[in-house]
């Protein structure tokens, strides 16, 4: 006989209860794709909008992506940007939110790793080196274990992002 | 830094309630279409039952599909039609029911939406020129805006449609 | 025994060619929601840019939604709209080409359709009794069947199609 | 008229509750397949931890496949095998957990099911031959009918299970 | 450093051709719940219109639901039935045809299963024992292999399979 | 009128060529994490014959969330590893190879995201404060433009790269 080999951990014992997530990860793209994407001027389009609207729906998958995560609804989902021109870099924040049994930390990174894809697809006809970098959890509420913020703390955010 | 583009509204607020929504729409066919997707004798088979599986599973993926619609569980989902033969046409209606903290009216149209797109696909082999009309929500019933019907009133229901 | 009812036609003996099909269709929304649409500025957000996306995503995924529509791959697909003030109105148009053995207008019209519905679900908190009318293939090429004209003709396009 | 021709069953008058299904099902791989699955040999690579992990995502995309099952969370799911030599046979156990208004009996049974055929896929270089029986549901909990078990009884199962 | 533990093989190297799979299963469903689904009288509805709807849909997702297959385009999917009134039993027919560099029985095993499931999903209200048994690959055409069958012959098909 | 905002590149008149792309990215677990990781000990399961399978899995989905990505067939995809015991690292490779029109730059890519969020999803419960970075393109071979190599060259592949 053969014990699982994986455990897609059983939350029916924790409580319902309103959790919410925010993770950020960064795009390098250099100084000429950096300026396209900023202005919205990338022979494909407005990187920022296509981004975003990818983000927020492959949060909403991400337990069709991810193995182990549990399927959920979700309350609220945002993907936002911020900008360092000197590095000639995007980073994304994605924050979901909802009221499950369990925390929404992967789908919050799951917006931000397909909404960083979305940029490099649109950018690499600019340049091919791209790189991603500083992919992250930065905070998360709710639930039995509570609050927890990032070591390294939390970087400005985009407007509206509190 | 740069606000965000789109808003998926946070439902976390509204309070779970048993929430309905009836859409319909038309697809015109001609007379020669429309007497064989009446009669279930299309060479690609019966339009309707075709029809009304691709409603309901289409209408199980809607935040699969519009991007800032809320994931969420359905209660129920019907697909039903009328005829209307001196316009050679079918009319689909489509009901979701769900108990959640938002509105099932996307749902609903989206099942409309893609049992009009199945019974187009099946009728194009005898009839090019299908044309799709009259896609509304004829009534909403839940949540804190309680009830509402179409100012135009709601046509003659498919059997069984209340 | 039983007959199959439904009938996934073969295509096998077709060749591969390019075929393309562009299908159009519109929102009636109302003097407010269209000023709101159209200059970007209802509170979920551009609703056109959410439309676009939204659209080119779902032709990707019709033999998904579709029962009987071969899987197949895209050349290429885009969305595109035109504007009626007098009316309130916004027609999505969307055209589709592939290099395959079969057409591709159910392609096109379930980029319409989703377009629309996106369009919709940003719209209707301003207004709730929207309609969508005027959905048709506009025009298809490829293929043994050759080129097809919608007989009523094709409208005005948005800019950049032709 | 058409009155509706399926039923996607209106589970909005149940009460939400614990509920657990347990099914299982067989592959028959002949002695040299039976023995490299056994052993992770495969030339394609561990079937079992494959089949177990297509199995957990298959259980959560179930309301996508099987038409009139209604989308729901999963609080658990899990994949597990047990070994027959003498038959040259695996037999796959899927159990799937809610806290919903309906059973998960068809999770269970798409996990068993997707994970035999993730079997079957690894396995059919080694054996054209391949069957599958034996697949059923062995018992459920919860909700108004309450815990039923298979009248055959529950046959040993894989270390972890109970 | 890790070797690669899964492999979807290089089919590069393979030539393009035309590849047929037909596969089946049976699904025991009793007296009573055998003569309902034959006669389309289930409470659900007609349970052969869905489940042959549900298996043509299923074969053009089996890339997504089975690890190493390659995403493939397909020519054509059928599902049938035949009966067995004194074993009460319907057995499932799917087949598949491709033009591509790989065989397609997966596909039309997928379909067979979720075939059989969603019989199995509007029979379970009248007989919670049923059991699926006999699915198999019946025979497959095309590819550097060539044509194979099964050694235990093929059985009476469904009227149009041949 | 309203010109089209995004633009999914026409590539019809590009030739099918044998494409193939090396993509990579690193997770930094921390001591405690990486080793149970590296030893296939977390509570949770194998992280890496997870990651592998949900990596494979994801990388046949990028037409799904990349929006303006062509949907194509694939010949080939495998997921390796490669340890940094001294960072507590792991580097996820992905190489997607197909025979289209366009190239796999971002089947190699998100088969690399979706991996990378698979062993951060069994690793959190060991370790919240996880990092991805070093995301990048390795290399890319076949169409017009020929074979390209990041600039800042190819580390040490997994065993069985090349």
């Amino acid at each position: 006989m053969s014990e699982s080999r994986f455990e897609m951990v059983d939350v029916g014992g924790k409580s319902v209860s309103r959790r919410r997530a925010l993770a950020c990860g960064r795009i390098v793209l250099g100084e000429r794709a950096f300026a396209l994407v900023r202005d919205g001027e990338l022979p494909k389009g407005d990187a920022l909008s296509l981004a975003e609207v990818a983000g927020v729906l492959a949060a909403k998958r991400t337990a069709d992506l991810v193995p182990l995560c549990h399927p959920l609804g979700l309350d609220h989902v945002r993907v936002g940007f911020t900008f360092d021109e000197t590095a000639g870099a995007v980073t994304v924040f994605c924050e979901a939110v909802t009221s499950a049994r369990t925390g929404v930390e992967m789908e919050a990174l799951t917006g931000v790793q397909v909404a960083l894809l979305t940029v490099w697809d649109v950018s690499k006809p600019i340049e091919a080196a791209l790189a991603i970098d500083g992919v992250r959890l930065l905070r998360k509420e709710g639930g039995a274990s509570g609050a927890w913020v990032h070591p390294g703390g939390v970087p400005a955010l985009p407007e509206g992002f509190s």
